[in-house]
């Protein structure tokens, strides 16, 4: 990535993702603002997708949802185009995963809602501001993740169990882990579980089910959050005629400053 | 209001208000668990007022939608009806109060959604645990309440202005006034105006909209939140064919904790 991408107005990279400059993940890009997960759905399907984002807050933390056949997130970038600023996709029919493209024009269609969906690249920065380091950001891999066993609360045709992410963290910063991340529940706020995998059902730290493995050193706990894959997860389960994601790591970035998602 | 009903278990409040047995407002029933509003809408405008809700969520943070046709609020009292259990209920026919009722079954239909709102009488309760007076409880009447000059951010048919609830607090207090509120964003959260009334378009505290004016005295500030009948105020202005609202101050007591709506 280029250094200046980091330093960079929201609205001048996506001006570069629409114009094919830029194609990779966005992590890192305009550091301090928001960046979010996609989902796209029919608008028969959007109530009661809302409603499972509403009732499982911590994996699903709203922050925008597009009006019927708008492809503008109005409230987290109003100059955006969610068509064209996110530098990949991937379309989904009946659940099977038929394409990755740079842009959805040719897809688009006068019923899609998109959702805007919080993403944990606020609360890392949040991590590391309070000298918390961030393994995947260490090791320049993607965030470990899992599938748990807690079920989601159900809303419509829309369940399934809770992904997580995890970070390992030192034993003694684990507690303040929590505090830091707390603060931003519109990030999926603290963490759901902190030091015991079996509990939620992981058996193996070293199998993550999306992403890649990470070093859990001697003496850190492995901390783990509610993940924004839930919700595309529940939702492929669904099997709708038509769905587009964000491809993992390559999302919107907002012109919400990460700080103003702090609830305190 | 007997004693007795403040240390009573939600359950047992509910039962007592569904035997009719209570009839008047809610206020410090069951101390220590949360109440909530509701606003029950047709099917077909839910989609619409979840979206508003979601838009606005210091004005209007949901605690718990019910499935079409089904009264019992799962997540936040399953074992409640909201047919029967809050004390006091207004129908609304083509957005005019057309009766205050103690119980809807007649009224109930097969596609009505229900929303629960969180209510301020959580962070009430939180202020007077920091030793913050709050002074319509102090002086027995209802919170004044005031229409403002704050935008909603619109969804399909709901729009229109944010009302606010005020209590005054000594200058001294007023920031910690902020920090204890901001801990519960799921029960409208921080203050969104400290001092300035003009600045939101409100000219005379006198006059409330709704509620009891109360006594600002010397050194004190005038703390303004968003209130939880802006959803109701709003819903009114798209005047649907139907709609039913608690009674003001006659709420459905939760099964949840206040402590556990606490971000922090």
């Amino acid at each position: 990535m280029e250094c200046s991408w980091n330093e960079m107005a929201p609205k001048n990279v996506r001006a570069l993702i629409r114009e094919g400059k830029i194609s990779g993940p966005t992590a890192g890009m305009s550091a301090g603002y928001a960046q979010a997960n996609l989902v796209i759905l029919k608008k028969e399907l959007a109530f009661d997708f809302l409603l499972f984002c509403q009732r499982n807050q911590k994996p699903c933390p709203v922050l925008d949802v597009t009006e019927a056949g708008s492809p503008v997130p109005a409230i987290i970038a109003p100059q955006a185009d969610i068509r064209t600023d996110l530098p990949k996709y991937r379309i989904y029919q009946h659940g099977v995963l038929a394409e990755e493209v740079t842009d959805i024009t040719p897809y688009w269609e006068d019923d899609f809602v998109g959702f805007l969906i919080g993403c944990s690249f606020s609360f890392e920065q949040a991590l590391i501001n309070n000298g918390i380091g961030v393994r995947h950001i260490e090791e320049g891999t993607n965030v470990p993740m899992y599938k748990t066993n807690i079920d989601c609360v159900p809303a419509g045709p829309f369940c399934g169990q809770m992904v997580v992410s995890m970070r390992p963290v030192p034993e003694w910063q684990a507690v303040r882990a929590a505090q830091v991340t707390s603060r931003f529940p519109a990030v999926h706020g603290g963490p759901i579980q902190i030091g015991n995998p079996q509990a939620i059902g992981i058996h193996d730290l070293n199998k993550p089910d999306f992403g890649d493995a990470v070093t859990v050193r001697e003496g850190e706990v492995p901390v783990f959050w509610a993940c924004g894959v839930t919700p595309q997860a529940v939702a492929m389960q669904v099997k709708p005629e038509m769905m587009i994601t964000h491809a993992p790591g390559h999302m919107l970035i907002t012109d919400i400053r990460d700080e103003t998602l702090g609830v305190l």
